[in-house]
């Protein structure tokens, strides 16, 4: 209801800035759409007038733009500015939302990289640097929003903000959560006895999962969001694992001892490309001769930075990185790289899970935050999963050895063993 | 015979080069030792004096120098001059080659990477370049050695002078071979009707593989030796797929048309990093947009020159990339790299079955080339053996598609499936 009166304040201020389209904005507007290759949409004006991206073909979405502000905003930052107008209800998109946004994805795609354009986005859109005190901060904005509300749209099996793994296509979300922990697992060769050290463990259910399920005789996992640390850590207790299980509110960088496994599912897109050596370097600290390791990650197919809008709005100091990228972690050290699967589609199809919880609960979500919020999520989880469908995102999972481990596994037939 | 005498003669002018150990070699050796890290090996001088690296410790190997330049040649460059020494008879080592071998590589991995000594090294050792024509000199030193010679000693099911794949640890190496072809054509779910574009076929037994038990329609693979497309021609001949199976003798960069499925193994090796944003062109112009590609190649944890001996009397003009640097060949075109698998340990178990046969056939080896060309293969083979089983040498398989194909497969359950 709120939501309804507040796009009808937006249009009386469109009305009384004068409602008109000169003839300047219509040559901007017909630029803007022979540049996103005649998209079959339809956009509906501050003045009422609809035009037609396409003519003559269906439109798989219906795009308005209730102020010429909008407008202007657009053409001068899409990505950062669009956003922010969605949340509001300036822009509104009717239809088929996440189709809108693969098809902005698909067309950011096409702008040539080397362009001045290109490259003033990405100086203006450069990650916020991750520091120990700034990493704190960027990953309070996102993670401490508060549990009761991930709790609304994430698997009620292990609460993992991470991609699944639909080891068969028909698997719910919770399933497919528990076999992605599985995979992940197997993929270690995780054992009783062995001690297992998790960089960035969210709500903590990979450890309690490890501790039930795998026997294992210890996990060391570090998150440095306060919320999620005291719900891990009670949910532990709950479970009774809290003598094999330790939550360390602190940094990744601050790991000692020693450990026959590390792994670290969806915590380098918060560290920084400049942090990837340091990184190999606390693994190397910590992991065994003949340890294991793995990490799970948000990537990209060539070198970009974060959609703009994602990195201010939601994810702060967020970047993904390519494997090349990725390497940096490894080569310094000379760690061997075992085995790469890329689980793209995995993640759309997450997202979509999340998507449709979320929709669910949408008037739990309203009782929370305000409407600008509830857009801006809604937004997020859908141009997330836009972009893995598109190709704009990859999902890597790494797993590396000692260069001189000859005990690693012959073949990967083993993950497949039912 | 020849091989006994050829010591004989090197050991007499040895001692009328005058047989004593100076002051200085002496600590010169001390110092070869400790940097070595005291191996466990058992050294013979010119003198006849022999002197233990690990004094109270058994020897893996016995390591004869023949005469005092063979010793100044080792400090000078042990990578290059030592393999030279090893082949013309001055260089002696009795015992576990393998394990001798597998030492060296170990030590040469901890010499820093920084030090100017290893910086003049690596521009000493650069690789030669490989121009299109460059290209034909430096395969023709290579695979044009005569096909009689190769057959001595590799797989009889297809000749692949790559790497095999062990799917179990008891096949012979036929089998495995076999099981590599069978792996890749899954990896690239190969399928009837596909056409397949190969760059680098060797004598061509992954493109009669293909026609023979995949069904393809057609596969056109490129090499420029014209001694194995030669071969290749007459085998597809003799097995009645040479409508299905065409040889061009011509280099992968004058490629044209279209393909549903890039395959390249064992070439990249060859290519030179600098032309690897050229390979991905040439793979950008010919594959479908449903196409799939993969490359099989010798790579590496961390940057580094090819071992200098291999570079100049093996295999001019090769190098083994990092991960990293083969990313330049797909992400220039925005390729999605969906798998990478690390197959280091079965080419250590390839070429251990290799030289096994090359043992067994030595006296046909003697009589086709001298003792020099002899042991040089012996230590080709060893080395490159010990390269693996050290870390020092990786093998990448690369499975890439197009970025924006939601057809690729949602998991690898497939490559497993009995």
């Amino acid at each position: 209801m709120d939501h309804k009166e507040g796009h009808l304040q937006i249009e009386a201020t469109a009305a009384s800035a004068g409602g008109g389209i000169t003839r300047i904005e219509r040559r901007l507007l017909q630029q803007l759409i022979e540049v996103c290759n005649h998209p079959p949409l339809t956009i509906r004006l501050w003045t009422g007038e609809e035009i037609h991206g396409r003519p003559g073909e269906p439109s798989i979405a219906r795009v308005t733009l209730r102020d010429r502000g909008t407008f202007f905003r657009m053409l001068l930052n899409p990505e950062l500015y669009t956003g922010d107008d969605y949340s509001s209800g300036r822009f509104e998109i009717e239809g088929d939302l996440v189709g809108f946004l693969d098809l902005v994805y698909r067309g950011l795609d096409g702008l040539p990289e080397t362009s001045m354009k290109a490259r003033f986005l990405r100086w203006m859109n450069r990650p916020r640097s991750n520091t120990l005190a700034g990493s704190k901060r960027n990953i309070h904005h996102h993670y401490d929003l508060g549990n009761d509300f991930y709790k609304l749209w994430l698997d009620t099996a292990r609460m993992q903000y991470t991609c699944a793994y639909y080891a068969r296509p028909d698997m719910t979300i919770e399933q497919a959560q528990i076999a992605k922990l599985d995979h992940v697992a197997r993929k270690l060769q995780v054992k009783p006895g062995d001690v297992v050290y998790e960089a960035g463990c969210g709500w903590g259910g990979l450890a309690r999962h490890f501790a039930k399920h795998h026997g294992v005789a210890k996990v060391r996992a570090f998150n440095i969001s306060e919320e999620q640390v005291k719900f891990a850590r009670e949910q532990a207790k709950r479970e009774g694992l809290d003598d094999r299980v330790e939550y360390v509110l602190d940094d990744y960088r601050n790991m000692s001892g020693s450990c026959d496994v590390f792994v670290s599912v969806g915590m380098l897109e918060h560290v920084g490309v400049n942090n990837y050596p340091g990184l190999g370097d606390v693994i190397n600290r910590v992991l065994k001769p003949h340890g294991r390791g793995l990490i799970h990650s948000i990537g990209r197919n060539k070198a970009a930075p974060m959609n703009a809008w994602i990195e201010k709005r939601i994810f702060p100091g967020a970047y993904p990185a390519t494997l090349a990228e990725m390497m940096r972690i490894l080569e310094g050290n000379q760690f061997s790289v075992l085995d790469v699967e890329n689980l793209r589609l995995h993640y759309a199809k997450t997202l979509f899970a999340w998507r449709e919880r979320y929709e669910d609960h949408i008037d739990e979500v309203r009782r929370m935050y305000d409407e600008e919020f509830v857009r801006m999520w809604r937004l997020y989880l859908a141009g997330s999963e836009a972009a893995f469908l598109s190709g704009a995102l990859q999902l890597f999972q790494i797993v590396f050895a000692r260069p001189t481990d000859n005990t690693v596994p012959f073949t990967r037939e083993h993950l497949y063993r039912t």
